[in-house]
């Protein structure tokens, strides 16, 4: 059960012009689910994407790849399932047949079409049963299709992610819908975690690259679940470029940062979404590490503490065994790290004072925020002015079942 | 239940002339137990170490490490139920005042004392109750008392490690035996690992620092349970010289490379012995990396796999899930892995070949390994001639509840 993960309603999530979304039920684990998704982006639209750094990258993660950094996008197709991770020269065949097959359908190029899959790894993936559930995918595409969309790309995930904003930007509405799935396997770069986020304002191709780094490091590489890194990860940003707004092409123009920080707002809300949704979570942890020399440093003990099983079993447990945090904090890999100088923070309560258990803490107060359904730990490095954010949730008896019995 | 784990019968651990052991019950977390150990050498032994590399290192791993770089040692004391780690100054104090006590007691300095301590962390050390149970461990004081020393040092470990061996070396019968305690927290560099094997064998001290760091990378610093690295970690190996062998000098001596490596299988059996009594471990799990570019790179490997809840869920489950050891081999940090010429063994099974599924790979075959109690994962890179091997196991539901509840 996810933890505090509202669904926006209906009428809060906005089409974006320009982006068509069709889902089938091509039958490709399970029967009676719908597991095919198609965008399909107006002519003239742009995309970018990042993808994971696995070495063991999907068949579906290569194509994309390739086909993003040769040719203009048409259309995307997703299928959930199976991962097409795995599976050698035949899962790049089957990978580029999937693109073949739906270029035929929406009269454009093969290389048009970006290919992802998510799901169980080193099975081959059933070809003939994605290429039948194209046309279906095709005959349903609609620009209020999201939340259809969102459902269809869920693995373990037990709620559809799916947000939508708009902001006025220089005298336009600009919307901008997105949506994710999990659930388990979540670490930056990235997780099994796919999102595609699409507005329609116009952006200059080199901006748009620009910007889906900025939100993807701000949002869906600020997540750990469980410390694996998955094959199949990939982030998409669509500009449909279908609204009245001039196309932004300056990345020091108010209008830039304006679209920046609302995609980078959707994003976040996905990422996290991704977490409260995680694999068996119980808890929403927000690890906030301040005073640091850099950010990178902050974010090594940041996901230190996230992705430490002992912490995490502790926080299922209400338990405010707060020593572990403390461990997390010295191995992270900050060599010259002085811990007399760390103070940590449950929520308001200071538990840590230059290194050691402050005078004033009582088990009591931790035991409290412990119980909270959401809880903020905030390490204090006190050796400079950087800061990072990571979300994790718990690790409970239930990660441990779904994950045991995933494939069964 | 630890896996597979037969202790030695009592006339199968053979005291070591020049090392006495002595316990009590000294309450410092719970009554009626040992918690209290004390390790007396003969005058003219040496010792040598290898501690956590966890900043936050905990007050008695300071102290130990001052002590040995700056004095002989004659003695060694280890309390279980209080780690003394994030304890700040008081900590420190505490720990010396144990050194100062104990010196008191044994006619010796303080700083011929190091101190060692293992279990919940932040809590303030019972100094009083420690100092009054040390007259009765020095009274205690027996070198026929490694099973009981095994015993007074454990937390959560559900058996006690203990294991010695006699060889042949020049003539002369020289005999090692150890003890070490895990359980969780297991992670190179090291664990919430502590251990103690000594010898009557003379090294020269130069000789005894090379072959504490050789068998303790052969054995204690390749072993993972669930990657956090602790606070206390400290394995010291002692050689008391009261064998007849003249003192071993030269690194190059038959007598040196005999000596180093009975003391590297003593350490490989308690760092195993650590991992077969791993919190909630149902499995005992190999995972050798061959033909590598160096031992580093296949570490890395290794440890990732060995980290990784997915892999070690489907363990547990006995789920031939292999596409999650594929996807961990991939985020393993070889950044310039051909995953194209990867072959992946379980057991004797062909999983993988050249980056994907084997075609000769049954899933009942995959099955019948994973439903064994000892598994070995055997990764062939096929870019180098280097190997490494490390030993971990599952992560089952026990895992959760064991860490969950384990200051209540």
């Amino acid at each position: 059960m996810a933890v505090n993960l509202e669904l926006p309603l209906p009428n809060q999530i906005f089409p974006v012009p320009g982006v068509s979304l069709g889902i089938a039920e091509a039958g490709i684990k399970k029967a009676n689910r719908k597991d095919l998704l198609v965008i399909q982006l107006a002519e003239g639209a742009h995309a970018a994407g990042v993808f994971t750094q696995n070495r063991f990258c999907a068949a579906p993660v290569i194509v994309a790849r390739e086909h993003l950094n040769s040719s203009s996008v048409r259309a995307l197709v997703v299928n959930t399932g199976n991962a097409n991770a795995g599976t050698g020269t035949s899962g790049l065949q089957n990978a580029r047949e999937t693109c073949a097959q739906l270029a035929k359908l929406l009269k454009c190029k093969p290389e048009e079409i970006l290919p992802f899959s998510t799901g169980v790894i080193m099975e081959p993936l059933p070809i003939d049963r994605i290429i039948k559930g194209l046309p279906d995918c095709v005959a349903n595409l609609r620009e209020d299709n999201w939340i259809n969309a969102a459902n269809a790309i869920m693995t373990t995930d037990t709620q559809p992610k799916v947000y939508s904003k708009r902001v006025m930007i220089s005298g336009q509405t600009i919307t901008i819908t997105g949506i994710a799935k999990g659930a388990g396997m979540i670490h930056p770069n990235m997780a099994t975690m796919l999102g595609f986020v699409a507005t329609d304002a116009a952006v200059a191709p080199a901006l748009l690259n620009e910007l889906v780094s900025y939100a993807a490091n701000r949002s869906f590489n600020k997540v750990s679940i469980d410390g694996d890194t998955s094959t199949n990860d990939s982030f998409i940003l669509i500009a449909s470029g279908k609204n009245k707004l001039a196309e932004i092409k300056n990345n020091q123009s108010a209008e830039f940062i304006q679209l920046r920080d609302a995609v980078t707002d959707i994003c976040m809300l996905l990422a996290q979404a991704i977490v409260r949704d995680g694999e068996g979570a119980t808890k929403f942890i927000t690890v906030k590490i301040d005073k640091g020399m850099n950010e990178n440093e902050c974010d090594k003990v940041g996901f230190a503490i996230a992705h430490s099983p002992l912490i995490k079993t502790a926080f299922f447990a209400s338990d405010p065994n707060l020593g572990r945090i403390v461990c997390a904090i010295g191995y992270a890999g900050i060599n010259d790290l002085d811990v007399n100088k760390v103070d940590l923070y449950l929520d308001n309560v200071l538990v840590v004072k230059n290194g050691g258990r402050a005078a004033s803490y009582l088990e009591s107060e931790g035991q409290r925020v412990m119980k909270q359904k959401e809880i903020l730990v905030n390490v204090v490095l006190n050796r400079g002015t950087a800061s990072s954010t990571v979300w994790t949730c718990d690790f409970s008896h239930d990660y441990v079942s779904i994950n045991a019995d995933y494939r069964s």
